[in-house]
């Protein structure tokens, strides 16, 4: 079946793009639907097949693939009256990249299963340049057999590619990545304030401590954005409050108290507010340094 | 002189005397001197000299090289009437290596200079096997006459050796790392016992989540270490209080604001609180998870 396949891909933003050129490059055949139609007009120049609606995406491929926004999207794509759920046929591989609730992964799953659709949340890391160079990090939850069946798939778009457990366990993993990262944003952002307020080069302090216990990737790769006030997003505010809204909720329903991840979202709430939904994570500089 | 040079080394602990071998294997002879005699008695067969005291010391070598435990000792050890800096001889370097407060760096400095003495702060990074391997990152302030003179000792200890200014500097560029360390910790935990409580493998999802965005030499480093319950001290919690103390205290002096700082400094008295001082800095873990 697999040498067959066509794959359905819905959304393609900034990552959705790279994902589906990657696809195609395979020798993948892809049908694609995203709700604004000029987003998807340079993937049809490059072989992809423009599909009129979710449910025609749905009817007419093997595989689905979808990355949206916000959980709300990913609920509404899957599980409406002209969604996925209700318009693909059994057999059918239906895997959402976006980074949601591991709940409405579960839902997806089991309304899935009902139909004889094979459903797993495989969200990614590794940003615009993983997707582009089909480096991307793939969390998966769900079926073993299911994650057999499409790995050759997600080799096209990914590399580091782990099935992490059952249903929504795909979701656990990257939240816990969001988790780990959001705490870490405050600690570079403040060791960067404070170097420029010893009236250190703080450029030059990057050099003694980003390659030692203080290394991470935000210090290497945003706090030079943040010293050159280059707040262009890789990934946006915006959708880093969508992850650790996502995380705080899940944590607080597993009764476990994340002070760290408390702060960073409210501090990212503040930066929101003061403008900078749509600038990169590395914004989070401005609320503790206003010269910037 | 630097050929005949005599290198005076005080503080023989878990980092000083892997950076005595390191100059005894380098040609360097060294003269010691440390509270505990006991401490010494290895580097003495390898070639060390021993010395009855801090004057001792100072008055016979010509560079100087402190790595002590806490400010207080810092200052008793240079600005005692039995210090360093009473019984050096003019044109002596004197290096401080531990984590201290860059007041009182600029203090030395120019009580040292008043009696024709060079002073150097130097902090190092990269723990008990950086300076096992002589490959410690070496933060220095002071004058650039004086770095360059001490510089090939340097390199018998350390890899990034960087002047990052005055006097004060070293101690405010290891004060930065340190608050870059402090915050992700935090994260560090949180994504860990978020992933456990959530029924995944956490040793698994560190494959997913270590190598990308989230990535960071604590995550890479310790979080193995928390995963496994292996609690040694490569860093004691009690030294990370006394580091972030200080780093808290000059911030407030600078009029800054570092929430993520103030939570880490927050838990980790918490956790020396429930007796975990003299255990490695990823203890934090048990804060957050009662099972461990």
């Amino acid at each position: 079946m697999l040498s067959k396949m066509k794959i359905g891909f819905i959304g393609t933003g900034v990552m959705g793009k790279s994902m589906v050129k990657n696809l195609l490059l395979a020798g993948y055949e892809v049908n694609i639907y995203t709700r604004t139609k000029a987003k998807a007009e340079e993937l049809i120049r490059q072989g992809a097949t423009w599909t009129n609606s979710v449910a025609e995406v749905a009817s007419q491929s093997n595989v689905i693939i979808t990355i949206v926004g916000y959980p709300q999207d990913v609920m509404e794509v899957y599980l409406n009256d002209n969604g996925i759920i209700a318009h693909a046929n059994p057999g059918t591989y239906v895997i959402d990249m976006t980074t949601s609730k591991p709940k409405l992964a579960k839902e997806i799953y089991e309304k899935a299963m009902e139909k004889g659709i094979h459903a797993l949340d495989a969200p990614v890391s590794g940003g615009d340049i993983g997707a582009k160079n089909g480096t991307l990090a793939i969390m998966v939850g769900g079926d073993e057999d299911a994650f057999n069946q499409v790995l050759p798939i997600f080799k096209a778009m990914g590399e580091n590619i782990i099935l992490q457990g059952k249903a929504g366990a795909g979701q656990h993993t990257k939240l816990s990545n969001q988790i780990a990262i959001a705490t870490n944003m405050i600690g570079v952002c403040e060791a960067i304030v404070y170097a420029k307020k010893a009236g250190l080069n703080p450029a030059r302090v990057l050099e003694s401590i980003s390659t030692g216990a203080a290394g991470s990737f935000s210090l290497s790769k945003l706090a030079p954005r943040m010293i050159e006030g280059d707040f262009d997003p890789g990934f946006y505010v915006k959708h880093f409050i969508k992850d650790m809204t996502i995380a705080l909720e899940s944590a607080e329903e597993m009764g476990f108290s994340t002070p760290g991840l408390s702060l960073s979202l409210q501090l990212y709430k503040q930066l929101a507010e003061k403008g900078e939904a749509d600038s990169g994570t590395q914004a989070l500089i401005k609320l503790f340094d206003s010269s910037i």
